[in-house]
């Protein structure tokens, strides 16, 4: 008894250290955000040991550590906003509470208590529900706590206003220092920019959709090798990372315009462009998915069948995906493609060219429908075209997917220009 | 000039009250929580003016009053896992702080510094790595960084281990009295339980596909009435809710896991069961969607061929619609639907249905073919099912979808069983 719970501790022991160890070996750059978050501790407390400011649990380090903590972000960018919250929101917070107190304390000491408690009480209903505004949400969700949480301790707190200048200020100078510790750090050490998460996660996400694309339709035409198919699932399920980014995406869109312009970015980089990219991306997965569950599903086309569409659809679907591959690359290296017009006019191309063979469809079906007596001729007829549907609406799905890869295209060249 | 910005000021100044006031009207909750918030505060500076323990900024009360102003959150689910977590990280980091303490104590003058930073660096880094692991990241995200900040605070103090005991008492107290304040009011006035936002975002969600489902193939079959589109156009866009939905969703069922039993929901109330029929509804949307712009694409199908599968169209569109709708209102009132099998399969034979008037769409498509020539009959055959192909697609999809409903059926059953 003893022995199997000691033994089931050791798997869960290995299995969640290994599960640890695979998190940090996919991206490194978790490990050393950890070493960075501790490494602007320590130096917060390396410079309050070296100033006599130092004096204990209460005093000015706190703020400080506090500020460290709870600022730093993983992207510059979420430093950045929290930063300029919190600074924003302390300074903004405090000048208005200490314009309150003086007000209190004028006008004598039956009222003070009650103005004091009515300003916290209106200003902190009216400062939560401003974080139902969407920009306010968007932009500031961070710093109305802080102007709430300020606001409060400075007008709750029983100093006299001259004692309270100078709290404030000694407040103020330990939050700004906490602030620029936790962004020199975030910008010296490893830096990770929101901004180039956000470009790195559209043109993976692209590529998975142009490859996802191209697998789903050879794993459909390619019937019979079964052994290839296991393999290339995981590609062709691709497109589900797509359909469901948009909440990082915006996330990312969003701290990303707090930051400077950095390596390829300039400063005012058109950030909700790649948020329009992502959406088009997903309207397009939207349709691969339908793709995927019409490939996957049980009434299948024969294989006879399947061969007069054969060729046409495998040319758009790999065109399609060349062009998706193109944009991939354009903005990964943030170059104008000078084959991409060239790559839409073949994709155009195998569009007409899957229409024909479309149009070409029921004729190819009965070759011997024209010898064959009238009724036969009329229920082989049906038997081929209900056997045919399959075909159709992948081909159909196919044709809408290019011209939602054209949607792709549109917000692409807006970027690009 | 100054006339025409203090023009754009007032103007500027209606627009956003206007839009602010609609925020509330929509919901007015809203409100109510900013009024909440304010009432905690000025819960918490009452309860301290009241007592001894008031001795101004930098004292206990602020433990307080940040615990209420970062603890209180819109859903009572957010406000106990705020509060779970604050008051655990606060217990486990104090405890873990005080023993270091003593440690470096024991270790001599010179090595103490290095050992309480060494600590605070390590410690800083494990806990910020893990929040990169997704079980931490989903269920105590907010106590990991209250473990930092308690932790760096107290192990930075330069107290000694006896003090050290009286403070993180003082400020355990505190902390417990700032949630119980928080809790209290957040469950007394006008809860907004996480658990039954879910519940309603589900029902509302599946109302809304089900409306658009009939609502897109409605428009598509009866053309020529432009006045109504505008009017209807909305109900069909409402898939698209659907579609985004996932992310509120997710952090909604984590929330209501930490809800008590309320209203109609027991204690282990299944929550992950919606998030299964959140996603099933997804994929349902994914298909609204091609359908949704396989019916506004440019190449429309002729109405009288359209008519040829209106009727069986039509059909399996509202009978799939009232599996939808039967199914939101089983879950509305939570109780077992008697009809829900009845209505499936009446959805199944609208399948079949559609399935067979596809079969004789082409003999139904070339009425004369076969007393014209061959030559032409071909023709007139290519003509017509090129024509009729947006139709065969709007048809596959719809049959597709109601596949995709069946898959939503069988999450319902597993939550209603």
């Amino acid at each position: 008894m003893i022995e199997r719970a000691w033994r089931w501790l050791i798997d869960w022991i290995v299995s969640s250290a290994s599960r640890v160890w695979k998190l940090g070996a996919d991206d490194p750059r978790r490990v050393v955000h950890g070493a960075k978050v501790g490494a602007a501790l320590t130096l917060v407390s390396l410079f309050y040991y070296m100033r006599p400011l130092y004096d204990g649990l209460g005093g000015a380090t706190m703020w400080a550590v506090m500020t460290v903590v709870v600022v730093f972000e993983y992207t510059v960018g979420g430093c950045l906003y929290k930063g300029f919250n919190r600074a924003t929101a302390t300074l903004s917070a405090s000048a208005l509470a200490v314009g309150i107190h003086w007000l209190a304390n004028q006008s004598g000491d039956k009222m003070e208590p009650f103005i004091l408690s009515a300003s916290v009480f209106l200003l902190a209903a009216a400062a939560t529900f401003s974080r139902f505004i969407p920009t306010v949400k968007a932009n500031f969700d961070y710093g109305v706590t802080i102007f709430i949480l300020t606001f409060s301790l400075v007008a709750m707190s029983g100093y006299r206003v001259d004692e309270l200048l100078a709290l404030a200020q000694q407040r103020v100078l330990t939050v700004i220092v906490g602030i620029f510790i936790c962004l020199s750090v975030s910008v010296v050490i490893c830096p990770v920019w929101a901004g180039a998460e956000l470009h790195r996660q559209i043109v993976r996400n692209m590529e998975k959709l142009a490859d996802s694309l191209e697998c789903c339709v050879e794993e459909y035409f390619s019937s019979g090798v079964v052994d290839q198919k296991s393999a290339s699932s995981h590609e062709s399920q691709g497109y589900k990372c797509v359909l469901n980014s948009k909440a990082s995406e915006d996330s990312q869109a969003n701290l990303a315009r707090w930051e400077p312009a950095h390596g390829r970015f300039g400063f005012k980089h058109p950030w909700s462009q790649y948020q329009k990219i992502g959406g088009a991306m997903r309207h397009c997965a939207c349709s691969v998915e339908a793709l995927n569950s019409c490939i996957n599903s049980e009434v299948k086309a024969p294989d006879p069948t399947k061969k007069l569409l054969r060729d046409a659809c495998m040319r758009l679907s790999s065109q399609s995906s060349m062009v998706l591959k193109e944009m991939s690359r354009s903005i990964k290296e943030m170059t104008k493609s000078r084959s991409i017009d060239l790559l839409i006019e073949e994709m155009d191309n195998a569009v007409y060219e899957l229409q024909s063979a479309l149009q070409s469809l029921p004729s190819n079906l009965t070759p011997q429908m024209i010898a064959a007596e009238a009724e036969t001729e009329d229920n082989k007829l049906k038997f081929s075209v209900i056997e045919a549907l399959p075909l159709i609406t992948v081909a159909t799905l196919l044709i809408d997917i290019s011209a939602r890869i054209e949607g792709v295209v549109d917000t692409f060249n807006t970027l690009v220009s």
